[in-house]
């Protein structure tokens, strides 16, 4: 694998709205979309900063991923996501070489991207998304 | 202030050593620089993907901040750093608009570059460090 950059980095919020205007006044960033995913009962909201993207995440639900995240650890950096080019290949790739995935096929997430997580327990403890643009 | 991109992401681990093989067998990316920056009480790797560097950040000490952080959160992600043109005009904008800065002046940090730190409890809980490069 050989990721060419990195897509985004996934950020768990307590409230998007009490966030947005320190990454919109303070940062200087857009916030471009907000976007419910309902199957991971998120909500999201983006931001571009070069070639990456802020992806800020509130839960929906108490017992959202995100929720408990916040729960465990605090506010802060969730996940770290990369583009590859080919994820079939990546994912194939990653799993010969031992590491943990939590998705052994891509599925769709955020924008329409495909994506796949792999496991912190093989990632140096950084919960690592893959992502190709369809 | 308007970040032209992520130069870094400052990742917090136990072992560099330890974590190489991932960074670099499984996601491909080289290892191009070992740095101990002795007031910070750290030692950082380099891996570029893109236009933003991962920075994995081992503690030589007990009293390194790095050391606190992962007893309290445990190893994952420290903080992020937003490129910008102009640090001095950029903390002293932040400023204005009431972010609690740890740093009100530019120091040196790794690679040579101006840095300052922006304080979790004024940036939703992410530690966030502006960059200039000299």
């Amino acid at each position: 694998m050989k990721p060419t950059h990195i897509e985004h980095i996934g950020i768990a919020v307590k409230s998007i709205e009490a966030c947005l205007p320190y990454y919109e006044n303070v940062l200087g960033l857009k916030c471009y979309a907000v976007e419910e995913v309902a199957d991971q009962k998120v909500k999201t909201a983006f931001f571009m900063v070069g070639q990456t993207k802020i992806e800020l995440l509130e839960a929906t639900s108490e017992d959202s991923t995100i929720a408990k995240f916040i729960e465990k650890k605090g506010e802060g950096v969730h996940h770290i996501a990369f583009a590859v080019d080919n994820l079939v290949e990546a994912l194939s790739e990653t799993e010969k070489q031992g590491v943990q995935l939590i998705d052994k096929q891509p599925r769709k997430g955020a924008e329409g991207l495909n994506i796949a997580f792999l496991h912190p327990k093989s990632t140096c403890s950084v919960l690592t998304e893959l992502c190709e643009h369809p």
